[in-house]
């Protein structure tokens, strides 16, 4: 198996599990006053947008690190399903919050639930980056040298997602602001890929 | 990342999308007359239809894009993001309007909705236009001087949701035959792209 | 746009169609006999099966299709959409045959709903044949002698879901026994296209 | 065809049915003790967690098998569409085993589905070496030699399946087990596939 092909399952999953998030969205049922309704439905549709965002952060991160990857073996296979359960999962927190999210008593256990899957996660890539310092013949030689700092950088997403899960036995509603601050941050912050266009298996452009 | 990688998930979350809209079609439970319950559905076989063109046109439209498209960075990401955030989203306004089209009172809401995520996956052209126009050696030499013409065809789609948005206001039916012209119009008219066949990558035909 | 990314565009849809068909069975709520209210399910299992096996049949042909297509124009590309479109139905009218199939009254226009997409799915192969006809410059030219007898291979197709479309309007039962047949029948008469390794594009077996 | 594209298709439907798992977790409705209400919900975890690694397991099984693969006449496509209607099937006995385990008396009828899926999930893979020695010009030269080996090494699938499915005739915990462990067994003890990166189709690692 080559690496892309991994690649290309990875993206199936991501993509499907991004696009799933749709069927979180409630549509009223025999709603008399629908536009307040759907406007009372607010935390639905940013649950939606921070989770979409989270996959599309997690896309990129996982892109950039298996362009530093040579070869995988069971091990790092594994630790590649592990993170694809839980980019796979992110649908089920996602709609927990948007149910609980203005429940005055339960908001709290639905925001800890997602912290924990968005932990799993996010702490999933910094396995990774560890079997690779371990196992360090798997690394592209050129990045070999980067991977004790790639592990550090990979420590902010766990940690991030830990604060935030402790945040959310106290106030659900803090939670989810970290939790969108978190996407966000990462969005602006992470070393974006530069996308090259696939020059030669390309036609030229057709004018 | 090289733009084929991009431009596969992006046909993901389209392919996606798109086959998402079926869940959307409802099975009359415990019918006693299926046949007239059937064709009490119809607003949801027209929203099917009408969402499944559109977003058949806005992934033509997206491969035009791309071929024009030599490389991508941070800010053309979180665009092309965007847009799948908007592309993902389709399904749910395609579900609302299914159900309230024909509820006298709140298809109004229903079609709003609609009309607007429509105008936001539109606009997200128009956005990434304007970046290619800003840094436009990110596009493809050939296709630079053309940008400016790009960027005034790209405004016809936010516009002519932005006035369906409007006319909802006033009329849902009206509006939603707004949106079906819309899908058609982009359909016949758009620049459709050339299918070339990938020969070199393809074994001979087999006879 | 190269045939191969709308080749995998199809795919997509193929892949995603035929593996929502599972959402389409049915988990007993409270059930207290279990195993009796699931063979009592026996027509979702067997709506899946025939329709899993229709969309796989449909794919090998689209596959032998493409293979004999030089090049796209718009005309062939929205054929190949409202091919998709029908096919992106599929688990609707399943779900209405799984539901029904065993309601006296009801069973009737739920298979001719099955009848019809179904005759439409494949009547969209006899279009796009009829399209590489009269622009046979789209075509392989050594594909080109033979579009007479493909168009006529095509038409077996829409014939047989027409007949049991009708025969539907009769009796529900004997249509889908037709639905399968014709199922099994065009897998077992097809001309299965042999699949080739990917040699120079693979790395030689690793023992 | 090529057996690449085969292959993208099933990396397709398993990236799907994989991902399609999360929509079998429940939200409870309107809990008033949502932290143990979530608790109670541990088989819907558990179910999740062992069908997403078994279908993680049987994608790099199949990708061991295609490796070995040169050319797939009729039989061996329609035997893999066999083995992905299968994988297709996996969140319906996936969510009957989440809604009845803890339920005492129907219990048993859901492991025995879940194993029955299993079974023939797995034993679609024996189907297809056993095809392999009858027809051996159709695997690679290299992989011949051993293709009585991979029949002998793919009946243990099956046989712990059939096992698992008649312990679970008497106690659906201890079958669940069964399946837990069968999943965990193949994932350490199977021959993981090397990954290799597909280097020349490869931008160099951009630093």
């Amino acid at each position: 198996m080559r690496t892309d092909r991994l690649q290309a399952l990875c993206d199936g999953v991501f993509a499907i599990a991004a696009t799933l998030l749709v069927l979180d969205l409630p549509v009223p049922e025999d709603s008399r006053h629908l536009a307040r309704d759907l406007l009372d439905q607010w935390p639905s549709y940013a649950a939606y947008v921070v989770s979409f965002v989270t996959i599309g952060v997690i896309w990129i991160n996982h892109h950039a690190l298996m362009d530093r990857v040579l070869a995988a073996d069971r091990v790092l296979l594994w630790l590649n399903l592990l993170l694809l359960l839980c980019v796979g999962l992110v649908p089920w927190p996602t709609r927990l919050v948007a149910t609980y999210l203005d429940a005055a008593d339960e908001a709290s256990a639905a925001a800890v639930v997602y912290g924990i899957v968005m932990f799993l996660l996010s702490g999933s890539f910094t396995l990774i980056w560890l079997w690779l310092q371990r196992r360090n013949d798997l690394a592209h030689p050129d990045a070999r040298p980067r991977i004790g700092a790639a592990i550090r950088r990979s420590l902010v997403g766990p940690g991030a997602y830990a604060v935030a899960t402790l945040v959310a036995l106290v106030s659900a509603g803090a939670a989810f602001v970290l939790f969108a601050l978190a996407a966000g941050f990462f969005a602006v912050t992470g070393r974006g890929p530069r996308v090259q266009q696939a020059g030669l298996r390309r036609a030229p452009w057709p004018g």
